[in-house]
């Protein structure tokens, strides 16, 4: 069943279980399709459908119990699962990325940090050591890392992306724009931090 | 006619114009909407409904002439206006987006960094000195900056962003998780690092 599930009902997925996760924290226990709808700028029956993708939650009329929304759709997204990650280049952004909260909150492991600058190894970062480069290969294989995030130069992407995939990395959240190439099972989200002010470019343009 | 345009269309715009500059810079000329789709993961008429709210780029048969369909789409997102904008908060994240090259080739120009730590400020990221946070309200009224990215802790992201607003600031890309409450005129973009971990979740959940 789940083939056939749209790529941008799951894309929405993670902005329902971060709604709902406001919701929570402001004491809201209950929410009709349509309220949710409105906070979200969604329509009540994309909503539904996007629900009934996954056996549908809740009842109609009633509306949806928000602790509980909350958690299936965690379930769904496998928050729950434990995904160990690493990440891989510990510049600004690397180290940025290994101190957000987020990621822990979210149920995410950091368990590695690695560069290959000599200055850079041997520091800590929010209590992790920074390792060597050469050392990604054998600590991927025996820790089974899920995640890895690169934060590398554009030209050390691919093959970075490669000794990865082959140690047994089954996802790559990627900030350098470039596209992977890489076996079909390997799941990779490409960050585009310019998207977002592309956008607000197009609103001041438009306003 | 612009304002019938659905959030969901703006929102694919910066991701056509990122492939079509990939394609570009591959040396290709022209380009058909069924093979953009493919490449994009999209369909032919999504492409064309898309273009169509624009009034249509190309013709069919012939397709889309991608050195032409990338100009148009940049200047649709303002791109070639000149934008300024500032970092607010000199951080980790600051300083990684500071010197992130893809900004300034799309067009955005960064002419200040803040930050309200005594040791941040006065070094340098990229050529651009760290100035205070007291500097802010003047600063961005004198230079009557476009966009502020705003990488501060939680719970200065509201007081921030009203000071900014208030100082003529008209887009804001904002990187903690917090609802803004602003005037309506003003364009907000939330980045939500975690999404794509969450959806890497779900792919190697679902695999």
């Amino acid at each position: 069943m789940k083939e056939d599930i749209s790529l941008s009902v799951i894309k929405r997925l993670p902005r329902y279980y971060r709604f709902l996760e406001m919701l929570k924290v402001n004491g809201i226990a209950r929410i009709s399709s349509k309220e949710l709808a409105e906070r979200m700028g969604l329509t009540a029956s994309q909503i539904r459908h996007d629900f009934n993708c996954f056996g549908g939650f809740g009842q109609q009329g009633y509306g949806y119990n928000v602790e509980v929304l909350y958690k299936e759709i965690g379930d769904i997204l496998g928050l729950n699962d434990g995904d160990t990650m690493i990440i891989v280049g510990a510049g600004n952004l690397g180290r940025a990325l290994a101190s957000h909260d987020t990621f822990e909150k979210r149920g995410f492991k950091l368990v590695g940090l690695f560069d290959s600058d000599e200055k850079i190894i041997g520091t800590e970062i929010n209590g992790i050591k920074v390792q060597g480069a050469d050392n990604l290969e054998k600590f991927v294989r025996s820790n089974r890392v899920d995640i890895a995030i690169l934060t590398v130069p554009k030209a050390a992407v691919q093959p970075t992306a490669e000794l990865l995939a082959a140690a047994g990395v089954k996802g790559l959240m990627n900030f350098a724009y470039t596209e992977l190439d890489l076996p079909e099972d390997i799941a990779v989200s490409n960050v585009h931090l310019s998207d977002p002010l592309m956008y607000l470019s197009y609103r001041i343009k438009n306003k």
